[in-house]
């Protein structure tokens, strides 16, 4: 009988290796694959693009785990197509991007980013520096998952409130408001900040434009952590020079690294961070949390304990 | 009978004014002092050093009402010899002081100053950002007052845990654990985040030299919004230049403006901000609530109702 592999993309500390041999004896762990593996890998952490034809013209293949929460970049038809199980990483980087979110809001509000940058001319601005108390300011939050929970979550400890905006209008515990994506031009004109944690699927590719960002209050404040695609970074720039809105603070990009010459670079209402929203420390031990749980109850029967991703929703 | 003053050191809504008469039909309320005015002031909102000889000389003057919180700038010894009430600012500041504290733990903890520093450079940090998620991270409150207090129950939507740091060590609610200020030396070290907010007095002067800044961690978050004079600043730029700790934000200066000659402008580990962290919006409305409170109570019996100085002890 041909062995069953568990295909790892990348090493993972001895202690885990032990848990999943111990959880899944019968299957084999290798981090590098010999073409002749390729048709034995029945699980893969990870996808590796190297192997992404062989692996889905195999037959063995029947369940991916995905590093990060966004699988976008998966072939999620082809998965779809051939019943292989998608589960991904939601969760391990939501307190990181969370953290990242009010770190913005409370840098912009407070004027902590036009300080440094007047320190490197020595420049002391004292009250000229702009500022605007958080108590009562008006949060967007688009998508109200696990972080857009968690942000709304904190932002209440700062006497805000917070308003979210999910697929279909739900209501969830935490926000004030929700409403549909299809009411966003209805509600952006009248919120303070507006925060981008969407995924990127095909209905919200491009789903901040112009015309979007027409919309907004002239003072507000974007944060885009979500997915760089989801924004149209030409259409953003020509609305931050109409002065449509005030301020844009992003950490992911429609191409990263941003390129030299993109016009955001320079702009004094950007504050550029480079895809590091979701930094966290112990990575291997979070995300071994989500997979082992899912091992566990995969190879018992076949199915996922959680993080599952409905394959046509794209999330 | 001569006339009794109020002095106003600066302009106010009309709507104050008329509040002020409405309570205190007796006085006269000048925000301008003609030489024979000086003896008839008997209130004094603000302190106008310009007057200053001239009205302590005089009998008249029975109470002082400070803008700020901090009253270290005052004649403290004077007021006490003469019987004069002061009462203080504390309080209209204090949401926007806690808002910049969290700023600069998030903007420092989430690697966004590094970012934006390195933006100017349109350099892409990626993962070589220096991050460290929130959670369980020890921040230590020398001064736990009421800003103390926002600050800790903010961190604990963090879950942070805040220890704070009184005169006398007595348990204050929302810090798993206080101390005197004598035990300083004992406690830094087991620190990631040491925030000053202490008033200015006798016993805080100097209070963070090298000595004392040698004790703390390595890395180290060291932030001061309480007063310049709090803090040796020669005796931080050689502890920050041996890396006895890793980044001080200041607010605050021993001279202000900070002097362009001043090392701390280039160091790449401090954050220079212009004294801001106090600033708020609507401050007249919410020095009138604190003024007019204690405007009432004076007319009717002598007394402040809130926010007396205690002469003595200088806050």
């Amino acid at each position: 009988m041909a062995e069953k592999i568990i295909y790892l993309d990348r090493g993972f500390r001895q202690e885990f290796i032990d848990k999943m041999t111990e959880l899944a004896p019968n299957y084999v762990i290798k981090t590098e694959l010999e073409p002749t593996d390729l048709m034995n890998v029945e699980i893969s952490l990870g996808w590796n693009r190297q192997y992404e034809r062989e692996l889905l013209a195999s037959p063995g293949l029947k369940w991916v785990h995905s590093i990060s929460a966004g699988v976008d970049t998966l072939p999620l038809t082809a998965f779809s197509e051939k019943g292989i199980l998608l589960s991904n990483g939601s969760g391990i980087h939501s307190e990181s991007i969370a953290e990242h979110i009010m770190g913005v809001i409370l840098g912009y509000s407070r004027g902590l980013f036009q300080a440094q940058k007047a320190q490197a001319k020595k420049e002391w601005l004292g009250t000229h520096v702009h500022y605007q108390p958080l108590e009562k300011q008006k949060l967007l939050i688009i998508g109200t998952g696990q972080i857009g929970k968690m942000v709304a979550d904190k932002a209440d400890s700062f006497s805000m409130v917070s308003y979210g905006i999910n697929t279909t209008g739900h209501p969830v515990e935490g926000f004030s408001q929700t409403y549909s994506l299809n009411e966003v031009e209805k509600v952006v004109a009248d919120m303070d900040i507006i925060v981008n944690i969407l995924p990127l699927t095909e209905q919200t590719k491009g789903f901040f434009n112009y015309e979007l960002f027409k919309k907004f209050a002239s003072h507000a404040l974007f944060i885009n952590v979500g997915r760089g695609a989801s924004l149209k970074t030409a259409d953003l720039v020509q609305a931050l020079n109409e002065e449509q809105l005030a301020f844009a603070a992003l950490d992911v990009f429609e191409e990263e690294p941003l390129p030299e010459k993109s016009p955001l670079w320079e702009m004094d209402q950007v504050l550029i961070t480079p895809h590091i929203a979701g930094l966290t420390s112990d990575f291997q031990n979070k995300l071994m949390t989500i997979f082992l749980a899912n091992l566990k109850s995969y190879v018992t029967n076949q199915e996922l304990k959680i993080n599952e991703v409905a394959l046509q929703k794209g999330y």
